[in-house]
């Protein structure tokens, strides 16, 4: 009947925090931030206990300790500091502080009287088992303690001797861990780059650069737009699939089947005579023609990322070498992609199951890592929740574990569950529902999900305000002054956002009412866009992109918190930085149409400030300054003016502000 | 670079409910409960998933299936019944439903008037396929709908064969599971026997029995006791060790040092020359009387709870034939019990790591198995929390998977991470905070967390009103009227709850002002109680037990709702079986000294009424009835009444009444 007696768990360890999932998947932060780590730990009866982080970065071999310390209610906190661009690992050890218990049980009898000669003789035995533990020089501190110890029969003096600091650190060195115990599992933290959290994207169709309708654009042309891009303030310049198109089936403006050669098609209906995912589309350029815009965009401060879609179209290279990859009817033909009813003729989709998968897993890989060489880190991954999960799992490890600076954005407009499982399996960034939420009773409860509950560990919600694929019925009916609200809403809820060229021109005719594809829309023509069109808000693009990057608090993504202003239409909220160096606020008038009023109430205590503290105020769009006291703040936002940003500080003596007055405006160099 | 592809996941399963520490431990529930399971599944694209439950108790070999069904947002739930008082092991695993995927396709495109001639071709395979795996009359009549295909040419004919129900039926019998994924985990659920749920708790001390201070009670005098203990209706009947008691440092009245042989001792210096864990005090009686004992108790329909505190007596055999099982001062001494700077010089703990600890530990796991053998099968369980929670894990898994019936009381006082960990780790029950919860929103609090949160999982409280360490002060201040608030709270907050005599005869005198020790405990001296002391409220408790056995809704644990009486001295609560068959409401006033009024809002909802119906109650305390009408009901609570009860039922036709009234009220025989 006897089950075997596992003994080895001693202490308890539990309740482990960052873990997702029991530690299937690895929470994710960025290069430079320690981690922070909490964890249960405790045992029977009254000794006390010690703990660390055990850790390492997955490609080193040692691990490494850092002593963490009781906080309260037996949780414990400790950290270690992320440094690289790569995977780490760690896991917790605790142990029972054998001389920590001795010596405070051993104060305690004495101050009551006892009579201590065993308890002084137990931990004589301690400090001697430590020696034979102890090197160096602490091998001889301890020996010399020791001698103390023996050199007097008086109990007082000897109580003293173990009460030493210096004994108590040496003893904290090299402590018996007989019956240390490790948590149950090791923990991973996929460490990206801080663009994973912080950055800016620009959406653009490259055959349209060319400026006109008649001309196919090429990557040169892409060339002669980097300014534009970067003087707005862009760091990640991003293009639909750059691939030869299929001819078969290729549709035509609006979206109408069938439309001819002369069409420039659908640039995901990928592949042709002309290759297919490593090739470049011919009208475009060569890849060598590539590499050149690639090493351009990046002395421009930008870096280009790419469109990923697993499809092919009819005339794609695979169609013909690896019909087994696809989905075959009974009679031998390639099925097409579909939604029954629905058909979709122009486009294969693949079976990630199928005969060959395996080689079909590795060319897929292989796509990634061919970009990869030509100078691409970034790819933006069209509709991956019609793939399996676990495929992408494996690709994004396989591509990482060799190249950890690659940024994986998932595509997938779907169920919350699907989303959350891809940011999960590794997927950087996420587009989420955000171009849905638009009043502030939802955005209050979306964001608060994103940026603080669970999700905040793996899911980063990059916020495109508008996609080719949607053009959201707020910005069709608001006009202008939703084109506003929707930038400020983006560029400062998330420390990551993007717009589709067009929005900073307020494009917004839909195809039809309530529908949310653009009018005459550039995944089937080639359009010129007037970059200087009346009524443009590029000045406000520059300004909220610059406003990013003086401001740390708009760096971060799970600083933010809102707060209280009386009117349903305006939403009130705030981001700072640990240290409260940085701390900015938002007000925003939900409402296009009409101008509001509310009181704003500033929250003081995340600010650092009393009631009657005088405190600084710079508003970020105006350039307004004013000096500000008190929590309630009136302000009125009309539609063409919607929203004030805050900086806010502590006002200073008038000797330190003067030399902050004196200091001219620094605009950092955009980063990378 | 390559890592090897697993593709064993291809559908995602997570988030199962109910799963304890990524099933590290068992959730816990009681015989007869259906199992209740929840999880999170769902894969890429459009395709239809099947799921089931696989589940088997511990000592079956082969697994059972329960389908799953979709509830909504990718969650799908099951179920499976617990039959029998055993660990139950469960897992889930999910198909591709590939039949009902293209059977719906199917149907999409031929009503939308698309050829279906190659989607026809494939429905015939998969048939085919089925064929093959079929068995008996079902195989036959997969071949009878395939012949029936077969024997038309028409579109039409073939899509309404597909569409058959018969066809649906026999290929959900027979489905092709070959992407059939199962969950990381075996999850187990440990199944109790009800009474681990439901039952009413009385402790008393056997040498206190015989009602003369000057005679030690036998098991004898404890037998002419059971019928007390029976009319009240309690069904467990528990004693504090029951072993001989140690000499050396023997506790006198009141807890003093050194008292002598001629005073009784504490029982929980346990062991002598006469014996020790597994041996009876020779004053009690003999194993023999020990066992006429238990039977006689089973006769009166109560059950036996014996006291179980690992700790000996210098006097106990152990200290003699097992030193090395102790903690050893440096002299060769063995270490008493101490908590610095106090001293327990009458009480050996044990050191659990030390030489011989796993003989050592077997030799814990033999005593309960010995007093199992004497037909005692609920132990409470003394100070667990000084105990390695791992040698608890083992010791009750040892006993139960031998002895499932066994019960497992835990009394740790001590912080809420250790409450847990015990119960994780086994108990099947845990003493609480329970005697520290007097007033209304604390209590509220606590019990949410208990009845409601993550711990109703596998903590279940068993609520004593009072223990012999534990004189609560509200009852030393409030007298009469407080025993029975607590009374009426530990009845019917929890589904198990005890108290020790005296409670029901009001004793509530400490031995000091502010502390909760009795005075004269009867830890230290043989009491003769006055059973029929005025103002003693045995009548309350026995109707507060009859109302638990007559009343379903009293005998759960996770039903607890609070509800709202706009009076904050005033409690108001309702618990109610699942199909509402048993609806029990209690208003308490939580002040002994002075009335309250208050408006009790009953959730009409809840009890399945409109406003306008009527309703019948039926007051348990005062055997009052009442129709009442609307949610809010007026009540008045006095101290020396300040408890309703009310059981509530829907009025019904006078027919249906008329059967009902003419009907005696029935008591049902006691349960086991």
């Amino acid at each position: 009947m006897s089950l075997r007696i596992d003994a080895s768990r001693k202490i308890v360890i539990e309740n482990v925090y960052p873990e997702l999932d029991c530690g299937r998947y690895a929470v994710k932060r960025e290069v430079g931030d320690p981690l922070q780590v909490r964890a249960d730990i405790y045992k029977e009866g009254h000794d006390a206990i010690a703990a660390a982080v055990r850790y390492r970065a997955e490609d080193e071999g040692e691990w490494r300790e850092s002593r963490m310390h009781f906080l309260e209610n037996d949780r414990w906190g400790g950290t270690f500091p992320l440094e690289r661009n790569v995977r780490y690992l760690f896991t917790i050890a605790a142990w029972t502080d054998v001389f920590g218990t001795w010596r405070s049980d051993l104060k305690k009898k004495f101050d009551a009287a006892q009579d201590v000669a065993s308890e002084l003789l137990e931990g004589r035995r301690l400090i001697a088992d430590a020696v034979e533990r102890a090197e160096g020089e602490d091998r001889e501190g301890l020996e010399a303690l020791l001698r103390e110890l023996d050199a007097t029969s008086s109990q007082a003096e000897q109580v003293a001797v173990s009460a030493d600091d210096e004994l108590l650190e040496l003893m904290e060195r090299w402590p018996d861990r007989g019956d240390l115990t490790e948590h149950d599992r090791t923990l991973p933290v996929q460490v990206d780059r801080v663009r994973a959290r912080f950055a800016s994207w620009y959406e653009l169709f490259p055959r349209s650069m060319s400026d006109d309708p008649e001309r196919h654009g090429t990557f040169d042309d892409v060339i002669g737009k980097l300014p534009y891009v970067r003087d707005m303030g862009f760091d990640v310049l991003y293009f639909p699939p750059i691939h030869p198109i299929g001819l078969q089936f290729r549709k035509g403006k609006n979206n109408t089947l069938n439309a001819g050669p002369d069409q420039p098609g659908s640039p995901y209906a990928i592949g042709g005579e002309e290759g297919g995912h490593k090739d470049v589309h011919p009208e475009l350029g060569t890849l060598e023609d590539f590499r050149r815009l690639v090493a351009a965009a990046e002395e421009h401060g930008l870096e280009v990322a790419l469109d990923y879609a697993i499809q092919v179209s009819p005339d794609h290279p695979y169609a013909k070498d690896h019909p087994n990859w696809f989905y075959i009817r009974p009679d031998g033909t390639i099925k097409y992609a579909e939604n029954p009813p629905k058909k979709y003729q122009d486009i294969y989709p693949l079976n990630f199951y199928g005969e060959g998968w395996e080689e079909q897993w590795e060319e897929w890989r292989d796509v990634i890592l061919f970009w990869v060489e030509q100078g691409v880190k970034t790819f933006r991954v069209d509709n991956p929740h019609t793939k399996p999960v676990q495929f992408w799992e494996w690709m994004i490890r396989e591509v990482q574990s060799e190249h950890p600076e690659v940024i994986f954005l998932s595509e997938a407009f779907t169920r919350p569950k699907m989303m959350r499982a891809l940011a999960k399996a590794g997927f950087t960034q996420s587009y989420t529902y955000f171009t849905w939420r638009n009043f502030k009773s939802e955005i209050q409860e979306y964001l608060t999900e994103l940026t603080q509950g669970p999700m905040k560990e793996y899911f980063r919600g990059n916020f495109f305000a508008n996609t080719p694929d949607i053009l959201p019925e707020f910005l069709q009916r608001g006009g202008r002054p939703a084109f506003m609200i929707r930038a400020v809403l983006a560029t400062t809820l998330s420390s990551v956002y993007g717009i589709y060229s067009g929005f900073e021109l307020c494009e917004n005719t839909p195809m039809a009412p309530r529908k949310e594809e653009y009018l005459n829309s550039e995944k089937y023509e080639i359009k010129a866009w007037d970059w200087d069109r009346p009524g443009n808000i590029r000045p406000l693009i520059t300004r909220l992109n610059q406003a990013r990057r003086e401001h740390a608090a708009l760096q971060e993504y799970d600083n933010l918190r809102f707060y209280h202003a009386d009117n349903d239409n305006i939403l009130f909220y705030g981001k700072a930085t640990a240290d409260r160096t940085s701390i900015v606020f938002v007000a925003v008038n939900l409402d296009p149409f009409q101008a509001h009023e509310a009181t704003l109430w500033f929250p003081l205590d995340v600010m650092g400030m009393g009631q009657h503290d005088p405190w600084e105020v710079e508003e970020l769009l105006t350039d307004e300054r004013h000096f500000w006291h008190g929590s309630p703040q009136r302000v009125r936002l009309d539609p063409d003016a919607p929203a004030r940003i805050y900086r806010v500080r502590a006002w200073r003596s008038s000797e330190q502000n003067f030399d902050y007055f004196m200091k001219p405006t620094v605009v950092p160099t955009p980063g990378r």
